[in-house]
């Protein structure tokens, strides 16, 4: 049977919902590898609606619904986060985006002393304690950093957020470690069952990226494959 | 140096702007190829919003603008279209999504006796004269079946649009050819220096679409590297 992959998104878009470029590629990767994925989304307004030409708050105060941008990354296709069950899925992957740090947790404005939206912090806790492997990247880290962080009474754990000083400072006062690595690599956390690539969080290009998240697919993958 | 290639978006999202995987894909492969891209679109209002999760027109009929959304999936870097000026570039590309057929031309209610925007008309006519590879996938190939054919006074070209029949014949119609492709293939007319690819024209998967849009990277720079 093929695995069954959550993707959980957080609108459309790098400066308010989920990153475009990394969404796509994780489901390109995941759909190479045979995996059958399920996006999901809060069904829930973001905290702001960014103009992407401009990078300014857009004109007029619009809202726009997580669930509702995100499918349009999904073709469709999409589910409450709420209805995400850890028990019919073999893996969950989170891609990045400034939406993670605003609108699935509050990292952006708190830092490491951010708070986890209740569904989220469900899912990681869900899929590390079945011993389910977990994908993040780009900022997307600081959820598992921060979740399954010492200061939350979790067990700590590691990850890379690339070269980022600032970031991997707040993963510390977190309770959990930075790992530096580049572009394309992935690192994998194997006690914790995570794997994790930097993708935009370094000025790179596209390539770059796709190529860093087909890294951290194939370590989900791998992990998915092997025993827990 | 390195190629210069134009990429035309119109929104963001299947149902209403640009396909978003299939924009994603040309602009990976084309960061791969090592070619220096610059995203355009419209600046003027999409014809409609569409909810994607439920695939209605969004309640309250909102308005956006194509080059606003289209700058989500560049990740903030756009020009309106209007500055497209063929002589800086040394291809263009246009994906594919409904809303090329809704926004950059009237095919999704008109058929083959569709109208172009002016811009579009001029940026392809200014390409093709110029001898510099056009490429494009799913539905876009229908602009160049209209704007190259004969029943607009053109020298008629041929593109790929899958295997649909009924967007064929309209092809045929405008007084262009159609060249059945599968979904990881792209044809190229060579008289044009014309290259498309089906992409999501079928029912495909993710990666599926991105080899068959690798192909038509691949098919264009190999042009732009060939003699006019």
């Amino acid at each position: 049977m093929n695995n069954r992959v959550a993707v959980v998104l957080c609108g459309s878009g790098r400066a308010d919902g989920s990153e475009i470029h990394e969404s796509v590629s994780v489901l390109i990767h995941l759909s190479r590898a045979g995996a059958e994925y399920r996006c999901f989304a809060p069904d829930a307004p973001q905290t702001e609606v960014i103009n992407h030409a401009t990078n300014k708050i857009a004109a007029g105060a619009p809202t726009r619904n997580m669930m509702v941008e995100a499918a349009r990354i999904s073709r469709g296709e999409i589910s409450p986060l709420a209805q995400l069950d850890p028990a019919v899925f073999d893996a969950v992957i989170f891609p990045g985006g400034f939406g993670v740090a605003k609108n699935l947790c509050d990292f952006a404005t708190k830092g490491a002393e951010c708070s986890v939206l209740p569904d989220v912090v469900r899912v990681i806790k869900g899929f590390h304690e079945a011993r389910k492997p977990i994908g993040m990247c780009c900022i997307a880290p600081v959820l598992a950093a921060r979740v399954l962080g010492t200061r939350m009474n979790g067990p700590g754990c590691t990850v890379t957020l690339g070269s980022d000083e600032r970031t991997a400072a707040a993963v510390q006062t977190m309770g959990s470690k930075h790992a530096a690595r580049g572009v394309s690599e992935a690192f994998t956390d194997t006690t914790n069952r995570l794997v994790t690539s930097p993708a935009y969080m370094y000025e790179a290009k596209p390539h770059e990226v796709f190529d860093g998240i087909g890294a951290m697919v194939a370590g989900v993958m791998a992990l998915a494959a092997s025993k827990k």
